[in-house]
């Protein structure tokens, strides 16, 4: 279905009123409405989004709002790179209606006193070194849903650990929105796309190779029959510590649903997700282990 | 507006799934939905609130579900009252349209992972003795109101704590909901109306007077001028202790918004809120001091 919502250059809204009574127009006609939540800096990962948003629904709303209760105070909040203008210009390439640019007091008018969080998906992982970037996450994703009420909300693959627990606040809670999750985009040097990459130099971001580097080496030996997780941790671990820029905050390997640790010998399915500090910023990366994908195996 | 849906008795509806599809074709009729959430063995001040959501919108929904999350393991999970029956009738009388009355495993497949709580308010009052308790609410809450996706959401103030909790879970989260607060509705006796008051025996319904009685006694108080705290309470508890079969648990002046604790000499307005245990059932009242009320003053 086309609609006049998504010819030409997206709407910038800055109200939630505004959006509601913009939304609710559409929700009138019968429109489905497709939603993308970024902190901006788009790059081509989240136009995919935008795009398989867009095949889904009606009307597609893109929020860029960098979430302060999702950062601690010793992180990069201050520093998290913006460019409105060429994410609008990016929105509008991806047919987008609607760009939701709230200010922070917009958002919080006051201090919110209310948490929304899973804590048993939030300890591992990225929650080890955050330990409240996730409740940030929720909290301002309920929020956001509870705004645009969409019906499709599409989130990239390569924040693993948010779409799990996205996923499961969305089953917990019965939000009426279906999460799609596409697979993570990366540059032709295998470089996992990141707004974050924007606060690369020449030099880090070519050290920052190794992430990649030591994931897509590592399923290769799993999809040889490496079945051993320290084993394949090591490759990673040797790939990273080739760069001396790049330090270590974890490599794991975890159940692709639940999170939850996996055995030392690995069943045929399983992630591996890292994070590393690239100089002074912090990037993750991750890759899906499936033995289904190996070369001959039966389909 | 008068609906189909709101003549004859409720329909009674078991699924999730079939609830959003009977709702979602209200929706699409552009009908206001209202919705009081309980759980169940309605008494007159549920029926105040059922009116209340039906004079604000077009299809009255009533959830009946004794939510398990919201009780303590040392609770009275066991022996709340049920009586679908009766519960059914007093719906019908009210112009209820649909009763929700799903199982725990509808609305809890598989143990929830997700917390939804506001922890400054919900630490006070009965929060004290009963710690988890308002998570369990304001996390069953979210899960309805999405479910549901009311318009006008009905409460009771005499869980007056409850409905400040939820106040501020829906401003923080930006629900789409209006929440409306309704005044407590009494025995011609003084007790406040509970779905508890169905467990208490001749003896205990005779003892349970002296919660009101000992509200009405420091409001009359207030109203004639007192403003010491200490003075107000020592009236409560005075009567209070003239029962042997109450124990009381706490009795506390607080902020009527805010809950936070008052200074000594109280200003023109406040709540005080109590909790007693009368025999084996816990009862809780609350009042509001409102100086504009006395006899005589400017209004």
């Amino acid at each position: 279905m086309t609609t006049d919502a998504s010819s030409g250059p997206p709407r910038l809204v800055r109200t939630i009123a505004e959006l509601r009574a913009l939304l609710g127009a559409h929700r009138r006609q019968g429109h489905r409405i497709g939603f993308v939540p970024t902190m901006g800096y788009l790059h081509a990962g989240h136009v995919a989004l935008m795009t398989e948003a867009r095949a889904r629904t009606d009307v597609v709303v893109v929020s860029i709002f960098v979430n302060p209760t999702q950062f601690a105070p010793n992180e990069d909040l201050a520093v998290y790179p913006r460019d409105l203008p060429r994410d609008l210009a990016a929105c509008a390439g991806a047919e987008v209606a609607y760009v939701f640019h709230p200010d922070v007091a917009e958002m919080y008018p006051s201090p919110g006193a209310t948490v929304v969080q899973v804590p048993s998906l939030s300890r591992g992982l990225c929650g080890r070194s955050r330990p409240s970037h996730f409740a940030g996450v929720c909290t301002v994703v309920s929020k956001l849903f509870n705004i645009v009420q969409p019906d499709v909300a599409v989130f990239g693959q390569k924040d693993y650990q948010q779409l799990a627990v996205i996923r499961q606040m969305v089953r917990d809670l019965d939000f009426p929105v279906e999460i799609v999750g596409e697979p993570t985009m990366r540059e032709a040097d295998g470089l996992a796309m990141s707004s974050r990459n924007g606060n690369l130099t020449p030099e880090t971001r070519q050290q920052a190779l190794v992430l990649s580097r030591g994931l897509f080496a590592a399923r290769d030996r799993f999809l040889a029959g490496e079945r051993d997780q320290a084993a394949l941790c090591a490759v990673i671990e040797d790939t990273l510590r080739s760069a001396p820029l790049v330090v270590i905050d974890y490599i794991e390997v975890v159940d692709a649903d639940s999170l939850e640790a996996m055995p030392e010998q690995l069943a045929d399915r399983a992630v591996i997700a890292i994070a590393c500090k690239v100089g002074p910023t912090r990037l993750i990366d991750n890759i899906l282990l499936d033995a289904a994908q190996a070369p001959g195996a039966t389909p």
